[in-house]
């Protein structure tokens, strides 16, 4: 079961669709190892053409047909891709024709569209600032705005979950650090009262936080294996107490993260 | 034309493959005003049927019958859900038998492949980490390490885009302000000297970035239409002389940004 196979993402914008859905077709067969190739922009016939020279080198150097996820909406570099050996599974084809005829209009087929700077793109850049100026506990008096405020020991993934938030839905996420004190005092932080409603906790386990840990501060008392179990369970106990919901985020995505907190607080993305 | 149409994106893990490939389907029926509602985590019949109640309660407000697109992989969740009167669009089942028959071999039909954390996912979290601390001209004395480094007048995107960068292809993307010290030595910031090939110029047009000042220091020169035609022209014509290709971000979405800059320097995602 040794295949050798190319894969292509091919758009006439970014191609992020085109690889978001390849990516998770390809990941249901997992005995081959693909090659991935992402051809963005092809808004041209010569850059359609130079695709197909590429697809084709492919196809020599594999020994097997290489396979285009396109997303292209332009008829020219649409013909021009389709001559390729490749084969060709278009995302757009397969869906616009059904959805024409139960809208009962056509297309407009435009380019572009997907991921135009639409009217909540300010809301979203505001968002990262804001989720930039509350990392780690950073300017607290504005903490009042979060929609939300995630809470965990350092290290636990807080930053960047806070910030895909921002950057893709827009949500104003703080995080706000648990450390030594909260423990030995069984409480939250001062900062936080008021705020429990929007609080949610991100936890993971000792051996993964190890992990993270020592790669930064390697054989230091804060990378202890030790002092990560201990960390770990004051800061769920904490969560508990203060019925806080929380995450386990061990071996999960930040995408999946994000997701998770958007479902569970009900936050509208 | 006016159609009322509600169009769900339904998955057994995230939903971000659904709604993206779902979005921009949608975008293609501008006339149509679509409500989109996500559901992911759809992981057992007992959320099936809640979403089946969701879906047909839709279409009874609508008069029309909803739009689902489905990443939904679970056999018995899928079948619920065809029983609801939607137009199901099924991203999976449509490419998943045209892959298997080409490559000879079943698909292990495992939900949660797609955003599974894989191997680069420390990476990225390196690249976010990085990026935070080489955000806006901190830390220069590991600039060196930048895979990128976004030059442009306060305000015109280099954040955003560079942590885009970071989160979604673990990319060292640092960025440094370019102000009116520059401008008046027409030279770049000594910090920048010997980085010159990993320079990338934002730019954008007078009219937003007084738009996007004002918003934030409403009436101050900083934001004064005048002042933003004179940093924007003194800085491009830093950007020509030192040979930064640029890019103008007017309008144009931070995924666009990222992606844009990729092609045209090169760096693997």
């Amino acid at each position: 079961m040794s295949q050798k196979r190319t894969a292509f993402f091919i758009s006439d914008r970014t191609g992020i669709t085109a690889e978001n859905l390849g990516h998770s077709l390809l990941s249901q067969f997992d005995s081959i190892a693909f090659r991935t190739v992402t051809l963005p922009f092809i808004d041209a016939p010569g850059k359609a053409q130079a695709a197909v020279a590429q697809i084709n080198a492919a196809h020599q150097a594999d020994g097997q047909r290489p396979i285009v996820f396109s997303t292209l909406l332009l008829p020219a570099e649409r013909a021009l891709i389709e001559q390729s050996g490749a084969l060709i599974l278009d995302l757009f084809e397969m869906f616009i024709e059904p959805l024409e005829t139960e809208f009962g209009i056509p297309s407009s087929h435009a380019v572009g569209r997907s991921h135009a700077a639409g009217q909540n793109y300010s809301a979203r850049m505001d968002a990262v600032n804001y989720t930039l100026n509350h990392d780690d506990g950073g300017i607290s008096r504005e903490l009042h705005r979060a929609d939300i405020v995630l809470v965990g020991v350092s290290r636990c993934g807080k930053t960047p979950a806070s910030l895909y938030l921002a950057l893709q839905f827009g949500i104003y996420a703080a995080n706000y650090p648990l450390v030594a004190e909260d423990f030995s005092g069984n409480a939250l932080p001062a900062t936080l009262h008021g705020l429990e409603k929007k609080l949610y906790g991100l936890t993971i386990r000792p051996e993964r936080l190890h992990q993270i840990r020592s790669e930064r501060a390697p054989d230091s008392h804060y990378a202890a294996l030790e002092n990560c179990r201990y960390e770990i369970k004051q800061a769920e106990k904490l969560m508990r107490q203060f019925n806080i919901p929380h995450l386990d985020v061990t071996g999960i995505s930040v995408e999946e993260i994000a997701t998770t907190l958007l479902h569970q607080t009900g936050l509208r993305r």
